[in-house]
């Protein structure tokens, strides 16, 4: 039954039977749960603005599988529009959650497996385009949410996949059978895993024929036989379990992120992408990390405004607001979040045609996109608390606030402006904690450095793409150098 | 006669008769003067590449107004897809030059005269948008060169036009007439003025009704009566008049800049396109603004290519290419580089149609893009000096290379890895001393600083652009705020 | 009697009778408290390493009032050399605690109120210093802990202290008796209060004579009638009470701030140093936060010490050690760290005699340390960040490590190097998120950035104090130009 | 004859012989070469200052070797407090000369070399160090500039000197002589070394057995037979020739640098102090490097306050001095400026006396410092040109101003603030020139950068000094991790 609201998304996972560990103990009512359910809403919004009608064209996109309306979440980017649509619509759902929505995973993987298989196939003769895009059909026409997972544990960083001490600290096949594969691993790091229907499988690095069988990706549903999953902890989390509004800082949303374990799971050929292309491993990892860099020129950027956004209120609830270095520091963060997004609408509007039909970003302003994402976040977060003052980090409790004689003198003692309540000021105050030191700053901060790769994993794009030799050329002409055979 | 080659366009300057100075000498042969030659041939690159076949899709353009094919220098942007066109041209044409190849001002002049005079026309009943278009068929039937100038002296800068005490410091009519208007001032900074046919005028900045004089545009021919232009100096400027060729670093191209005088200059009607309608000041001065800002996000990031070849060819010949430090080097130039070009695609993708038809690139990433290039090429450069060592600043001249006795041992001296020539690593310091320290840096660094408005004027744009209530909205229901009148 | 061990100290806290809140509920056993008890021992550090002889020429000096060894806290510089021996001492600290160990503030006050008192009376004809002196006698005889405490709530940041809406929002007199005075107000940001016997209160800005009750200095114990305190938040505050190890980060220490609400206060004439004369409360104010300014440079880099040496183990433990770009990213974490350190240093080696013979630092210098703190422990973060990996972020809890079922999962995919345990790999991941984004981030980060007065305030100072004149003057010179009244 | 006053200095040089190449041409009358005066005039400031009784306490220290009075320039540092003099004798010359005054090489040499000898002395028995000193008496009584001349060609930067091509491109010894050795190579980037008395050569990198000739120190007369020197071009160093004063832009002094050639040059054996013992070639680059590293906290920040004081007269002169975006550029380029001035005094404070007493600062804080001064000057040097406006770089010549026809336009239209003087402010803006993109810019940026060793060799120094294991031991501590044989 297609999913449509974002209720029926929450019963739609309700209904599934996953095993996950959060905190020491498995979980039965997982959607309930009040460490999940805000990342919950949050990812649930993908498909509360796709049926509001101001939102449609961002939301919505015409299925070149179906030719049906889907869930731009679900759909392969048919032209540069596209691109720059998804973006936007990351920016939007950046600005209306504060904190990651979890969804782009698995769009960002769909549009690397896509082209993949497509060469893949033309190149090997192999089949796993059709299959693909079978699967996909499948997704947009239930409107799932998949998690796209690619990051293996890795071990010990200085050996390849079948030299670590442990076989499975990379995923892989562990057997082959006449009806599917049977895999072995775990992924980390998995942005919103617990929220989602399916897990799409990614090789993790470029894989050399000693490697053959890391050389696999695939779907399951995360309710298939073997797959576990284990919460991870975020700054401040447990304040979700405080019972109260202020301390959490973001109301309504949040995100998280799990390890997920496959323990010898089964995994039918229709639903195998790759397996032992070893060939294609790289190209694999550089498109769905293209495609993720990019997103974050989008979902940051949003999260961005809302972080600009307390400022300024912080500013105003303070009376600090007029201060020329205060609106100096406001106009900087907007410069940085701009950056950001001018550069995840650049690699988009440069997008070009696979052969498969599916645009694929700009790669090397992809790269440079999430570069920046490394960096400017934790510049507008430090401005973001230069603005905030002290108070972001020994503002007393809700409970204090609320306490019969103590409360009281609190609430007198953080009076400000006048015209402002001394609650408001605290709740943005805990808002911009949340972004800048709690779990959206696991998210703003933390996961602007490493998702989609590490900062280093860019650099080294940047030196493969930029093409020195053209610039090196241009140089020697314009010295008047020779390109001879020197000396 | 339309102007069509590189040679065509130096003999119509030829044909000239400016009146100019030069290092307190008024000059006859202006064309062939070597102070200026160099960014005249500059400029001729913009005739010279749009002769090429592989460049036709960026150097030409179909005109709205002739449906013939123009020079884009000359053309009305129709469509978004004409804005990122510009910025590519402007990349080649910065890589092939490794200066300021001039010719971007008329072009952005045109297209900000285009859509305000429309507007203006549309508000006030005026008949401006007829008469410029009538000036600009000519301007593409001709092929010319225009000098779009904004930049009055402004002299005290805390006096608006009329305050200061001598009323010239910012251009103004000074008589009305029946066949025309007669203005008088000067315009600074004028880039490649020496080198164009015409001068397009705009006002410097917002203006009052008090200033109404102030508020005039129009377009002269550059050997008008009353028209009189100063060569201003650049670092190491007179290297060109040594005669030899490694000392200069770029050993074809260059820029200059120029003070441009209008000492009671007659501009007959048609050729007026503001005369008191000083409402309209402000907008045409931030079009203006806004698509010079956007440029510099095409030809700085062309000149930072041959910068940035430059630098890997030094690291080549000295033996440090291989360094780990130095890759990291150079990879960060080219994320700076990128950023800013990413900017440039951004502000240009995201363009709309103004009312004329004539497409506005958008102005918020057009300000981010400029601000941007306040700061990355003057890290770049340091990063370029870096690289390159002390020799940039410690290598004995062309004629000590040259000397009989000492040029022998400098040769031996100089010797580094030994299949390149020391003339070659000499040469490439010496332009990378050009784009740093010399003529190259006035216009990569300093003109980067401060064309199209110094950073501060980018930052007063981004603060009225940025929607802060909307980002205020987002923080105060993310906080669970009531957009209340609070207490 | 006076406290020696670190024992003693907690032993005479626990004898006190405070009135504290923490999380809405007044605590009875304070020094048990698992949320108080790590800043308890943090300080206590400053008592045991006392006793060390290695520590002793940093941690004690010979009093000149009593001409006995006591702890360097209590002590008032005599000479250059103790300002340097000061610096050394925190950063002596900042590594064994890994956070803030909270007794700095009263030293800073000591030394500030204490040249003040003196200038006050010999300009004055007031007896405040004698009453001081015999007051830090006490202090150094009992080795107590004072909280220097001057942050004001403030209010609206637009008005003066008498223009608030609400008198009380600045610390004031309502009541001059004979045998003392009666004051009212809060002091906000108060750094290890909880652990603090007594407080020494001064103004928080420079006053005008309307302002003149609000003129305030004076000492009280922390159990003095009519004193409250109540417990700020700390990102991850409440892991402490979840009874593990790992989570926390910092196994055994941490640090505090509180709320200290005086409501009507007691204080007798013989702890009083300044009652309205409020021509010195700036005095006063710039030379506390000289002091403190100049602290940063010590225990932040302390701390700083810390967390390279975390980003370090992280990379062996991970296996990136050996990689290029780790170990550039290391040496930056050093430069940075190393150059606040010198600039504590350098502002101390440059200190001077004020009139009571107490050492004052070079002021300039101190507001240079200090706004170096407000931005380079951002950027060892981030770059920590960047070393550690996502893990940072989404390993899960302590008690999921030691599930039966998932405990083995997890430890045998987050096991990396071999040589290394999977336990170890994590506490130092947890340790790093701790001082990254965690309790410790509130005192690295967001203290860096306000402690001893926001950026804003530094640069103020820098502003006054860096002779631009004399600047000037030495430009003028050098251009040849007269310092003539010109024109 | 003792040197005493500027005009004995001029006068002493005059009577030397060197051979000497400037732009191709043997120059006889070096001293009175308008290329070579401004920096003679410059060099001779350490003279003319030491002459005032004002400055007498940092230009004058009683020498250890005498007892007498003697030049700090040609003293041993025989304390911590020596060691400040220096840093802020240096600030002063910086001030007073805003350029390069090029005495510190020497100064750094003597420091190092004695150091490296008496422990060469003690650990080889031979006789270095009582030469060495009998050597520095005679400077010292004197008062000779002598050049500390370190580094060699270097030729292909991957080869060690015994396998470059050319055996010469690192300093050697040919010949051994019962009286002495025979020399042959170079040394590059000589700063001052035409206005030189002697030259003491270093080696430049640590060397091995293999390459025993090349560890080689000794002194020689900048006259000695096969001595050449060559002067190294700077931006718009021909400016000096032009006869003029506003387009020099610093009227009085400037900087050069020069190659010098030793073609088989004879060094007697009382000049030798080191000849083979390479295993010493190391700490004595590490210990000139690291005096020569802080002489950079010192002379640099000299010259960024003058910039900082043209800085705020070009905002004066053109009114824009009250707008807060330049009082905040201003505040930054102080802080920035002394931060790296911190660095200097920090390092020196911390100094500690060698085997032979004679002071060495703090290696770590030197490497510190020099690396900050690898960066904060472009910095400065930014805001600086920010705040000149695009005049910098378009000023027309100083012929054109005193032009009759155009100068009288000129005049008129760069007027500003109407109690300033157009003279005074084209004079600023070309000492902003001058120091920002000219000759200054030579020693303010591109020396800041490489002298005394690129900034790699600065991090390459923090790695091995910064003690990262004690870092990890206070990691580990605080995350409770034992100091076991992990696993």
């Amino acid at each position: 039954m297609r999913i449509v609201t974002r209720g029926d998304y929450i019963e739609s996972l309700r209904r599934m039977k996953k095993r996950v560990f959060i905190m020491g103990q498995e979980i039965e009512n997982l959607t309930d749960h009040p460490l999940v359910r805000p990342s919950l809403d949050a990812c649930g919004m993908t498909y509360e603005l796709a049926q509001k009608p101001e939102h449609a064209d961002l939301m919505l996109a015409t299925s070149n599988l179906t030719g049906q309306k889907v869930n731009r979440f679900t759909h392969l980017h048919q032209n540069a529009g596209d691109l720059v649509s998804k973006v936007k619509m990351q920016r939007l759902l950046g600005q209306t959650t504060g904190c990651c929505f979890q969804r782009c995973v698995g769009m960002d993987a769909f549009n690397a497996v896509d082209s993949v298989t497509y060469e893949m196939d033309q190149k090997l003769g192999t089949e796993y385009h059709a299959r693909f895009r079978n699967y996909l059909r499948h997704v947009q026409e239930e409107n799932l949410v998949v998690d796209g997972a690619m990051t293996d544990p890795k071990g010990d960083r200085q050996l390849k996949p079948s030299q670590q001490v442990d076989p499975d600290l990379f995923m892989h096949m562990v057997d082959r059978k006449s009806d599917g594969i049977v895999v072995r691993g775990a992924k980390l790091h998995q942005t919103g895993a617990l929220n989602s229907h399916e897990i799409i499988v990614m090789p993790t690095l470029t894989l050399s024929e000693d490697d053959r069988d890391y050389a696999v990706s695939f779907a399951v549903p995360v309710d298939a036989p073997g797959v576990l999953m284990v919460y991870g902890r975020q700054p401040s989390d447990t304040r979700k379990l405080e019972g109260g509004r202020l301390d959490v800082g973001n109301v309504e949303f949040g995100g998280h992120e799990a390890v997920i374990i496959l323990e010898n799971v089964f995994v039918p050929w229709e639903r195998v992408f790759m397996a032992g292309e070893y060939a294609f491993s790289g190209l694999l990892v550089e498109r769905f990390a293209g495609y993720h860099r990019q997103s974050y020129g989008g979902c940051k950027t949003g999260v961005g405004d809302v972080l600009i956004g307390a400022a300024q209120l912080a500013a105003q609830y303070q009376g600090t607001d007029k201060a020329s270095h205060i609106k100096d520091k406001i106009v900087e963060m907007i410069h940085l979040n701009e950056t950001m997004y001018a550069c995840g609408i650049a690699c988009s509007a440069e997008g070009k045609p696979t052969g498969s039909g599916t645009y694929l970003i700009d790669l090397l302003l992809a790269n440079v996109c999430k570069l920046n994402v490394t960096r400017f976040p934790y510049e507008i977060a430090r401005l973001a608390q230069d603005i905030a003052g002290g108070l972001l980090v020994t503002l007393p409790s809700e409970k204090d606030l609320a306490h019969p004689e103590v409360g009281r003198y609190l609430k007198k003692y953080l009076h400000s402006v006048d015209r402002y309540s001394t609650e408001d000021r605290c709740q943005i105050l805990r808002l911009m904690e949340n972004l800048t030191l709690g779990p959206g700053a696991a998210a703003y901060l933390t996961e602007s450095m490493h998702g989609a790769g590490s900062p280093q994993a860019q650099r080294i794009m940047l030196a493969r793409l930029a093409n020195l030799e053209k610039k090196m050329g241009l140089a020697r002409r314009l010295a008047g150098i020779q390109e001879r055979p020197s000396k």
